[in-house]
């Protein structure tokens, strides 16, 4: 028996908008763009739906917890546009699987249209979001999340494409298969699908969970709308709100950009402006941003890398720019934000740090 | 209710010795070798297992079946040893997600080692194995089925792969489909996979099976064991069984192959020899053989192709040789089988025709 009702606090349509711009932000340039799901939140909400938000301590030790993601690669969402009942439908999969009965829903990742994806399952369901995800950002692969440095189970996830391909991976040895065999179904269905992921207990929420990422998205948002409304430095409010550092000014000189095996894989290229004319960066993304070198004259150097998060923010405007959006020309200033400490271990480095990507580097913190 | 327990027939060793042979010749080249599959069931018969083998009309109405094979490319089939639980387990699956008991097991194809897999999943289950299969030979493609060509339900569909990798497809909108998925799933465990197909009724198998082919693949084996035994010509002895035609006789002098995309795809040409000397044969195949080009100085015409069965046979011993064993220097005779009728109507054809297979070619039958 629970000894109160759950704290619920009610998201507002304002919430909804500053989640937009600050799940972009948390990204890392994944995560898929936000603004289709922002646009079928306020459809949802213009309809009359609400949704609320729980703290994931709310929970009961025993209740499952829905936990969803749009998968693929994030250009393709840029073209199949977003419906809030896929989601809704990965999430009825997975209840009717596993015979559960789900007390919540949330993000596998906050970074990107992903931040978005359980309001509009939630919104569809009647049931409330849990303020955290499991990452903390947006990472490309199924074995990229707290749960899977925890080694929780991996299986059962479901798998939805609105043409009616519904698929269950019900049994995996690894987290690593469970990426391999629902990448390629995802790749099949047009390299996006609708997932639901194994379901978790509220325990497993409480002990692995990466907490309050639902309000920490939408505090950076909303200091960026501030700012941007006050005509204040929205970069200069992203990184106190969200302990980040500089790293580079500059404008995009060049990107390279493939959509291949379910991901958007590729290079990008700023040339340096202000205190940085005459450098360049260099980074190198699968889906989100993986490593950025600065390179000037002969020397060129990594200077940040996964786990810490990098962020390609709209000089101007603060806003994020994503890998599939990002193009020639653009100012851009990009910056570093801190990980969730569960990467930082040596089982977390293993699951997300630079050689999880392929690149043979020893990690260091930007903030170290 | 029952009138009556229906006919049961003992499948014997000698049976199984036969099905092996003559399963090998109806799967077309394909269907992958029967070998393992037969080490595996004489080590569950000198166990004690037995299986019975029951006709379709012996069937209830609404008694589910379960519709079993050995899913991808046969290649592979020869480097992963065959074990009979795993065919076992796949029906479990099925039977688990879509809360049915099963009647009894069937051939997906009749051809090769899948003729051979229901005995396997019947003799750890203790069931029977239905006197029938949905192709009458092997094919490639999921929707190169009777039950396909009769519209019937393609979904759900278990894989299973003895590391622990287990999958359902739960929903397409079509067999193609359903081939799309499973396919990819398939090569993601290696381009081998156990696999129980939809669960069928009594009702669909009596009308839309292939009926008594495990008898007629039986007989066919039995023939060719008798001539070998009594050294008469084992050809004659299955174009007798099953009113097939001779088309080829030759020598093997080039084969091309390669696993790819889950399949066994390539060429086989065959250099007359005796009445056939100056003229020679080519073969596609795609796991199976699909279309065969008889070429003589400028002239090459299609002289058979699918769906007629095109059975590349050992000229000395009448065993068949499968897209994964033939190789430079066999002595072959190459026959055409009749195809089941329900694949030469015009919807037939669209599933199993040469067009299905990528050959611009107007299906004309050896027997028409």
């Amino acid at each position: 028996m629970r000894d109160a009702a759950p704290a619920m606090r009610k998201i507002t349509r304002e919430d909804i908008e500053c989640l937009a711009v600050g799940a972009w932000i948390l990204g890392t340039g994944g995560g898929g763009s936000p603004y289709l799901g922002l646009l079928n939140m306020r459809r949802l909400y213009a309809e009359g739906h609400r949704v609320e938000l729980m703290s994931p301590f709310d929970l009961d030790g025993e209740d499952r917890v829905a936990v969803v993601s749009n998968m693929g690669a994030p250009l393709v969402g840029q073209e199949r546009l977003a419906d809030s009942r896929n989601i809704a439908r990965a999430v009825a999969m997975q209840e009717e699987y596993s015979s559960v009965k789900f007390r919540a829903v949330m993000s596998l990742e906050i970074g990107g249209g992903n931040g978005i994806q359980p309001l509009m399952a939630a919104a569809h369901l009647g049931l409330p979001v849990v303020d955290a995800d499991l990452m903390g950002r947006a990472y490309p692969e199924a074995q990229m999340t707290s749960v899977a440095v925890g080694d929780l189970r991996p299986y059962p996830c479901a798998l939805y494409d609105p043409r009616g391909l519904e698929s269950i991976v019900t049994n995996v040895p690894s987290w690593k298969w469970m990426e391999r065999v629902t990448r390629k179904i995802c790749v099949e269905m047009g390299s996006i699908a609708s997932t639901c992921k194994a379901p978790r207990t509220g325990r497993e929420i409480k002990d692995w969970g990466i907490h309050f990422t639902v309000s920490k998205a939408i505090g950076i948002g909303r200091r960026v709308r501030e700012a941007q409304r006050r005509h204040e430095d929205p970069i200069a409010a992203i990184l106190g709100e969200a302990q980040g550092k500089q790293l580079f000014r500059g404008k995009v000189v060049d990107v390279a950009r493939r959509a291949t095996e379910g991901f958007l894989r590729g290079r990008c290229v700023i040339e340096g402006l202000d205190e940085h004319r005459g450098a360049r960066l260099e980074l190198a993304f699968q889906n989100e941003w993986v490593v950025a070198w600065r390179a000037e004259g002969e020397k060129r150097n990594p200077i940040a890398m996964s786990p810490d998060l990098i962020c390609v923010l709209d000089t101007v405007s603060g806003n994020a720019f994503g890998t599939e959006t990002i193009r020639y020309g653009m100012r851009v200033t990009v910056v570093a934000l801190p990980a969730p400490p569960v990467f930082l271990t040596p089982k977390g480095l293993e699951h997300v740090g630079p050689r999880a990507f392929g690149y043979d580097l020893d990690f260091r913190s930007v903030f170290a």
